[in-house]
Parts: C-alpha cells; sequence; structure tokens
C-alpha cells in the first residue's frame, strides 16, 4: 500500500519529448469506480499486467495498492470493463530533480495529453517546465475513470 | 482465473457439524458491487488475505480472479469497505463426494446459515444432505455482497 500524491496539468506544446523515453503502451480499464474505490486493471506493452485498487481520492491524494497478476488474467478483466477502456503511450519525462509521466492518449481520447508528477507530500515545491498548461488536478474529468466513460476529449 | 460455479441452500439442521471441520474464520468486505464486477477483500483466521474480482453472474456461473494480497493492505482495504463487511464461520463438509461449504454468519447476519457446494459443471447432479433446506441459488438476497449492504437475516 502506498499512499498516491499527484498533480495533473495539460500539455501545452511538444517539447516534452526532446527529453522523453520511448514510451510505454498502456491499455487499462475500469472494473470498478464508486465512492469507496476505483478497481483498474493495466497491461503495459502487451506483456505486463497489474491490477491496481485505488482508495477515495482526498485532496491530490489518494490510498493505492496495485499486484502484479496474470497477463491472460488482465484480458479478460478488460473483457469485463468494456467499454469502460482508455489507451495511451506514456511517456517519462525528467525535469528539474522530478520525474513527469506524459500520457498521450488513443483511440477515443486521441487528442488528449496530459502530463502528471507523483509528490512525496502535498505541498511540496514543483517547478514547471514551460510545456505545461493548466493545472487539471481538482478536475474530475480528467481521471481516466471518468475519461474511460466517456470519449472525446473533455472541452476546455 | 476460474469459473465458479456453484449452489447455495439455507441449512434446516445442525447434523452437518457431526462431519465438519473445525472451520475458518472470514472477515470479508466489498470495494464494488456492479454490473461489471464484485470486488472483495477477505481475511481467513486473521492471517491470510486474498483479493478477489468476480464477473457478471450467468445462470449459477460467474468468472472469479483470486489472488493472495499482504495482511496489512487487506486491513486497509477492509476500512475502505466498512460498513460493508461481512463476518462469518466457514466449515468444510464432505458429503456423498462433493465439499460442501457451510457458513455460520456473525455480527450483523447472526442466525444465518447457508451452504454452498461448488460444482464441476452446471448441470451436474448433486446429492443434498437432509440438513439442508431451500435452495437459495438464484436469490439475490443471500450473495455475500448483497449481505454487506444489509443487516440482518433475509426473511423468508
Amino acid at each position: 500500500m502506498a499512499d498516491e500524491i499527484e498533480r495533473k496539468f495539460l500539455v501545452r506544446t511538444n517539447a516534452w519529448r526532446s527529453s522523453a523515453d520511448a514510451g510505454t503502451h498502456v491499455v487499462q480499464g475500469y472494473l470498478s469506480s464508486n465512492a469507496k474505490a476505483t478497481v483498474r486493471v493495466r497491461i503495459y506493452d502487451d506483456e505486463r499486467a497489474v491490477i491496481t485498487i485505488k482508495g477515495p481520492t482526498e485532496g491530490i491524494s489518494r490510498r493505492e495498492f496495485e499486484y502484479d497478476i496474470p497477463f491472460a488474467d488482465a484480458q479478460d478483466m478488460l473483457a469485463l470493463a468494456e467499454p469502460h477502456i482508455v489507451q495511451k503511450r506514456r511517456y517519462t519525462v525528467p525535469f528539474a530533480g522530478l520525474l513527469w509521466e506524459v500520457d498521450v492518449f488513443e483511440g477515443a481520447h486521441a487528442g488528449l495529453v496530459v502530463a502528471e508528477v507523483e509528490l512525496e507530500h502535498a505541498d511540496q515545491a514543483v517547478v514547471l517546465p514551460d510545456w505545461i498548461g493548466e493545472e487539471v488536478s481538482h478536475d474530475d474529468r480528467y481521471a481516466n475513470a471518468s475519461l474511460s466513460r466517456m470519449p472525446g476529449v473533455p472541452a476546455r
């Protein structure tokens, strides 16, 4: 179990690509998203699979439990989650001592690019790269569970 | 992943106790119970913990995925699941070549005793012990997820 504390932003430009890794393909689906918990199954690069249980969000923090599971199980669970599926390529971008994750969404959410940074504590200072746009940490529409239920890119 | 096929009955008498094992104490909570999946966390005898994801019920069959998880994680998840908790003692009772599980509920559901038998296939013949009462396989009120949301013993 870990507490997940993260801030989330829209991405303004492609300048992050020059410092990004090759990225990892992510397919994820939601078996549950309610007041108590979000239950997500995720497949990385068509080989590694994890199930993640997240508790309720409190501010920008939430409890997170994550376990590796057999790939075949994850495929079956994604079928159960249909059509609540999100596909994206996730890039890692180091900047000013922090690791940013830039998610380039595909499929039903193509066009959406979001950057997240995970923090040690909620009031940690963060130096924002100049490719960062508006903060959406508190905009539920950008939660991947919300995106999975609604095709398209949320309107600004 | 396994398909779970089971039938469930009320228990009429205590005659099963003479063939039962010592039983295992079970505390379980539900993080989710919706049309796609039920997500259950369960602690056995205050030591072993598992998380179980069950797909939608189709007749008396449903997909089931189960993983061992750290005990401390399970305690945290049960706290998230509050008050949707079920406590019971589960006994194993062999009869006519099948293993029956008799659940003696405690706490909010004290007084309820239910027997389940897991089958290889849905139309398998089952010899019923004489302590077996009415079948409740298709009565959603006896699903543990339903019980967790409603204290008391369902009225007959």
